[in-house]
């Protein structure tokens, strides 16, 4: 065990470095801040560089960390550092993005939830959480959508990234290919024309497409789709919160 | 209309005093930032006591504003003293907070969403607002729950307080006022023993309850309820983020 105390420490700068995209993707590796997600990694075999605690933490949770993981004792200014949140819980862990993308033509199981140029970390941190409580297979970033890895993203995801598979990839392209396999992808739209939700039979495969905030499902993406569904609203909301939306149409479409 | 530039106003000064639960306790109104909030309030006779807007706000929305209301301008310095946002939209609403209590025994219709201790200020608000999308009557808020009109809550509500009845009260006296009156009154827990939600009969007249995001419902009061029920999870993750699992539920057990 290192025992590091100056925030001037070169580790120290470049985990600090990982609280932005540019430096996630440069090092390949995201922080997670906190003992759950830190035990979520560990419970599930993520792979972990490096553990950083203060005195206190490791204390609390050391005899739980595998051996062979560098473990540095950190100060709580350094936490501070390391984290985006006022009081951190004063431990973290260092680890690899998983780096493999799928090609969805050798996909023919499960249900995946397809993002569209979702733009806020907490919505897509909820959505990834909501596709593993629901027994999705795995989620697809589609171009626009917010990097996953963000310390606000990871808060609400509350670990789901090591029980879901999650991969970029080209929402055209995974829809055509699922649909030349025969497999139903269903669009969302706020549009009372479209297709009820809840009219449609729950299945175990399928691709499920959520848009972007304002905007919603491009109109490229809504046109190639099987169908294309609407959730009924009966108040006087113009639209749901898309991670409600998701839940609703993922709870609702996949048979349990 | 009276041009306000200084910070140290003493109408900017009690205005600011909104931001805080103590400040709008002791005026009895709240503060709506942005124009699709002050929007919602003159469409849907929300009790406006003033509004106040940057020049260029009041250019663009100064006609929408209800005759008799009166109207400040305010500087950009002043917009960023009275908002929680670091770039706000510059036009904001000073309106009335509902005062009317509810007797829940003289309720005899309509869906309620009961609160029992949910904490964050976004969950609160996103809940009002899928209460309004599911085309429930109103939320009651039980002790310990977080106050609706934070700026944070009223961003995600998105101005469905002025659809739905909002009210605070105690959840046992309403839940017991409801069974007694023949209304059931679910509860939900994260008990794979409790009933399954999908399995319940859509119906228009009913309770239900969502409970704390870290404890859950109170025991006392889930004691007290016709039935507790669970979204069966079929992933690795442990729980729903509440206000996704308040979606699923509302959209299940409301019958359109």
């Amino acid at each position: 065990m290192e025992n590091i105390t100056s925030a001037q420490n070169a580790r120290v700068k470049s985990w600090a470095k990982l609280q932005t995209k540019k430096g996630r993707q440069a090092s390949q590796t995201y922080l997670l801040d906190g003992w759950h997600l830190v035990q979520e990694a560990i419970n599930h075999d993520g792979k972990l560089h490096a553990v950083m605690a203060t005195a206190e933490q490791l204390e609390a949770h050391m005899a739980d960390v595998p051996h062979g993981v560098p473990i540095f004792q950190i100060t709580d200014d350094i936490a501070k550092k390391l984290s985006d949140l006022v009081t951190p819980q004063g431990i973290f862990a260092e680890v690899t993005m998983p780096s493999a993308t799928r090609d969805p033509h050798f996909i023919h199981d499960g249900a995946w939830l397809f993002l569209d140029g979702i733009q806020d970390p907490g919505n897509v941190g909820t959505m990834v959480r909501t596709a593993d409580a629901a027994g999705f297979a795995g989620v697809v970033f589609g171009e626009g959508s917010v990097d996953m890895y963000s310390p606000k993203a990871l808060r609400a995801m509350q670990g789901s990234q090591f029980h879901v598979q999650t991969t970029t990839g080209d929402l055209k392209e995974w829809t055509t290919a699922f649909v030349d396999n025969g497999i139903n992808v269903y669009g969302t739209q706020l549009d009372p024309e479209a297709a009820d939700l809840f009219m449609v039979e729950p299945q175990t495969q399928f691709g499920l497409i959520m848009g972007n905030e304002g905007q919603g499902m491009d109109a490229e993406l809504a046109a190639a789709t099987s169908q294309n569904l609407y959730i009924p609203l009966t108040g006087q909301a113009e639209s749901l919160n898309v991670g409600v939306a998701a839940g609703i149409a993922m709870f609702a479409l996949k048979a349990r």
